[in-house]
Parts: C-alpha cells; structure tokens; sequence
C-alpha cells in the first residue's frame, strides 16, 4: 500500500509498504482523511525517534474486524493509545498511560498517513452520519481540548486565559466557552482570533493580559514565551494547564510556584465520545482551522505545508 | 528592646530596637521561644531581600491588645501573613495570598527574633497547656506541612514519597502518616529517618525508590536533585508537591510533564488550629527535630549554627 515512512528525520512517500494485517481484536480500517499535527512535524524534525508511518489523527471505515464483524462498514475514529488493558495503570483507569502501550503513528505502531491501519477495535468511535469526513478528522485534537476538563473543574465565574489561537488553542478555547467561564484568548494572529471573536470569546494580544487575574491559563503555544504569559496571567493559587509539549528542558522559578501556591497541570490525550458529541451537535466549529488539503500521493509537501509557521490544520486526503 | 537585625546579608545583634506598639487590631507579644528557618538563611544568604528583623516561628504571651483586652496574658502562636481582609484575594478565601501582606519577619514586618513583635489578634492561636513552649514553636512549620492536604486528597491505599528528612520532610511525613497512605521517605541522614522509622515509617536511601509507583510525591529537599527524584518517583497522572523554595531557576523538562499528565502544586503556609491541634494530641512527635538553643544574646551563633549542613531545628530562647 502507499503511506508515507519517517526514519530518523527522511520522511518519503512509499507505495511498498505491506498491507496491515488486524490480530485478534483489531480492526482494519481505510482512511478517508488524516491530519497532520504538531507532533508529526515534531517527529520529522527529529524532537523524538520514531520509524514507521506516522499520522495520528484520522476518520476510516472499517474494512475487516475479526470477531468483530458488526464493524465492518461504519466510518470510524479512533483513540491512539492501544493499551494491554491489564497492567495495574490500565485497571487503574489510566489506559492512555499504560507502560506497555503503542500509540498510532507515535510509539511502535504505524499510523494514519497510508492507505490503511490497524487499531483495536476498542478504541474505535462509530462517527454520526451528521459528521462529515473534514469535520470527523477533528475528533482526536477536540478530544484532547476536552482532556483539560477532565483534569480541572471549570465553570461560570472562572477567569480563563487560553495562550495561543493556533489549531489547539482554538479547540481549547471553544471547549472552554461552553463551559460558562470568563475567557480571554490571548494569540498574535489576527486571523485566527477573529472566528473565536465572531463567537463572542474575548480575544486579544498581549495587552489584554490582565496579570494575576486568571484562575486557570491554559497554555497552548509550546514555547517557553506562551508558558511566561501563562505564569502572569494566572493569580495565586491558580492553576496552568500544559497542553503543548516543548522541546528540551524550560528554566523555571520554581520558588514563585511555591510562594504563589501555583499547580500546574500537564494534559495529553482526551475522551473521544464527547468530542464526537460536540461536533455531531455542531457546538465546535473546525471549519476556520482548516488551512489546505493534498492528496496522499503529496503528502510531502503537505507536512512541508503544515510546517510553514502559522499554519492551520492541513489534511491529507486518502480517499 | 533587643533583637537580631538584617540588612542585605549582614546580621547583627542590637540592644537598640524600638519597643514596637500595638496598631488598632493587632497585639504585643513577648517572645518567649522562636525558631530558625531555612527561609531566615536565604535571606541572610541574600537570596531574597529583607530589612528588618527576621524570624516567623515563635511561641509568646500578649501583653497588650488595644481592643481585645481578653488576650491579655495569654499564651499564643500566631500565623504569620497580615492581610487587609477586604481586598477581592482576601475576599475569595485566600488572605495568606493578599497583594498588600506583610508577612512576619519576611515582608515589611519585624519578626520574632527579638523580645517582642506586633501581628493583628486575627492571626493569634492560643495554645493549649498541655503543649510546651519547645513544642509549640513548631506549629508554624507543622501547618505548612498541612497545607498539603489542604491541597491534595490524601488517603489509605495512596503511594506516597516524601523526598528529604530533614526539619520539614520530617513534619509532611508525620503528617501524611497519619492519613493511612502507603509512605516511604527517602532521605540520606539515618540520624534524622531513624525516629520516623520508630513510627514505622518505610524509610530509605535512593535505592528504596520505586520508579513511576507514587501516586504522590511530596519535595521537601529544596533542591533540584530532590525533584528529580520525586519525579521518578511519581507514576503518570501522578502529583508532586513542592514545599520547598528553590533559589534561581530549575531547568525542567516539561514535555515529560504533558506526556504523562503530571501535576505540579506549589505548597506553602497552612493551617494554624489542625496544627496546635496535632501537637496537644501528641500526634506529631517534634522532640527528635530539636538540634540546639541559644539565648536570644546568642542568636548570631544560632543562625551559624543553623546553616550548617544536617542541622535541624535550632531554637532562641527569647525568655
């Protein structure tokens, strides 16, 4: 089949790769659309190692199932994180963090930007017909978006500073909106803050920052400058969210975390269900993140697209 | 009257202080014993600046109290931020975080290391008889060591480290002991891991720690290596609480963080009564942490003292 390889940092398209074989309790699934996401590119550029095919983020229709034949046909998403399901963390209720786990396109296990993949069928999500493929290839970052309300309470009368408009911080901020809470998106791109600002978010750059005033920031651009703005924008005793990750080690005053009582929480995968719900109720809008789309057969130049600074969600359209 | 004086890094004893008076609200007290710090060394070390005379912890009697006259003679701790108590921080439960503090012999108010202090009656604990003045001068480090669980849930089943075993390490494991959790407390120092191993408490050196176990990870080193083992220490969705300050900044990897969805919470001054109320119970032993005295004539010699390394608590008996 086609997909594109990444070894060490040559990523190449292929047309060599075998066909994905689903073991026991897994599907095999073709892909309709995929995105590319900051981690991919974070993977090309050699930030961590990984070799095989990457791409997380997909919508597919399940074309085989062993034992599972009621899901042959429908139009999936799926969760990454292909846990043992056994281990004390996943009876913990920590499967996304089992020691043993593959995560699709990320950790030993090939991923979404070919023509076809395997994934338990457990953490498959049947996607609404309401949902179409543009909008359902959305479902893995909106999830993550949704993690941080998994991980901290927020509600009416929360101030809420989101850093960053990028693809994360606009999920982040349109989960967050629905909550009720006193939310300020603070970003440099004008064209990413005005789909937020037709919304009714506040949204602003720097000078918006109101110092010491947010119960919760939640940081979203992965660079130590956003973390800075976080870190001012939050009061004592408040809480930043991590939800980027960055490369290498950040220097922090760790004094003043203590001093000011700060938690600071780090965020990673989501709940799939309630982001499919949001985006089958239409209470999330991807469309304004959507930047370009190419073909499988270009998948090249769209990672090369997708790297270009202030680029939105690019797809990659294997249908 | 008599005390010790900080000015930038120099710190001197002086016969010459004013008698401080009482403000509307507040009460004169006669020290009777106080304690030395680690945040009183950084400030002779000059980490932070401070004028004035320093020192938090104490025991005392009120001598005066314009307005509450029923304090008068009483035996008394008291915490040591002064807050407005009208500000929105107050306001909102947090006066320990009020902008405009001052805070006892840290930020614009003479601490206890001297004859006598002024802090607003609001702030006053009578302590019970039965707890001597040697004991009751630990109330203000045993309730930052509550503070943690003011902050974070802790209970039977929980796997918790406490990193370091010295003055503070020593009351956050009483402490968190007495909540049924699962507890191991590394420490180098068999002098000080030894009376908390009298409690039956795991204790050990850096081979007792268990890798990614810690559902909590309690850091009372003040040091960067004591984070980096309460980072291993703490297994993923795990939380590490820091309670002690650390000098500059630490270099951290906060990608870590995000991928396994750590919680980092600052953890400062905590509750005065539970910690009185520990203390007259018998419930936390402070005898093993006392290292030496002096006269307050001597109290140069009791900070010398103090900033040797492995030293534990060093009083000033100020009667």
């Amino acid at each position: 089949m086609r997909g594109l390889w990444l070894e060490g940092s040559s990523l190449r398209l292929r047309d060599d790769l075998a066909d994905p074989a689903p073991p026991p309790g897994e599907a095999l699934i073709r892909i309709l659309r995929a995105g590319v996401c900051n981690t991919d590119l974070e993977m090309v550029r050699g930030y961590f190692a990984y070799t095989g095919v990457p791409g997380h983020e997909f919508v597919g229709v399940v074309e085989a199932a062993p034992g599972a034949e009621e899901w042959v046909g429908r139009r999936v998403v799926g969760e990454i994180n292909a846990s043992c399901r056994t281990c004390s963390t996943c009876r913990a209720g920590r499967p996304t963090h089992c020691p043993t786990r593959t995560v699709l396109g990320i950790v030993k296990r090939n991923g979404s930007h070919a023509e076809r993949i395997v994934l338990p069928v457990a953490n498959l999500h049947e996607v609404p017909s309401a949902v179409g493929d543009d909008v359902a290839v959305f479902t893995e970052p909106l999830a993550a978006a949704l993690e941080i309300q998994e991980q901290v309470r927020v509600g009416p009368g929360d101030r809420v500073v989101v850093v960053g408009s990028g693809k994360l911080g606009t999920l982040v901020a349109q989960t967050l909106a629905l909550t009720g809470c006193d939310l300020t998106v603070l970003g440099r791109n004008a064209q990413t803050l005005r789909p937020l600002a037709d919304r009714g978010i506040r949204v602003g750059g720097q000078e918006a920052l109101a110092p010491g005033r947010a119960d919760l920031a939640v940081e979203c651009t992965g660079n130590p400058d956003g973390f800075s703005i976080a870190r001012q924008a939050v009061r004592p005793r408040g809480t930043i969210v991590l939800k980027s990750t960055y490369h290498g080690e950040t220097a922090l005053n760790l004094a003043m975390v203590v001093v000011d009582e700060i938690t600071l929480v780090g965020s990673r995968c989501g709940p799939f269900a309630p982001a499919l719900d949001l985006l089958a109720r239409g209470l999330v809008d991807v469309r304004p993140l959507l930047a370009d789309r190419f073909a499988l057969a270009d998948a090249p130049a769209a990672y090369e697209r997708a790297a270009r600074p202030g680029t939105l969600k690019v797809l990659i359209d294997a249908a």
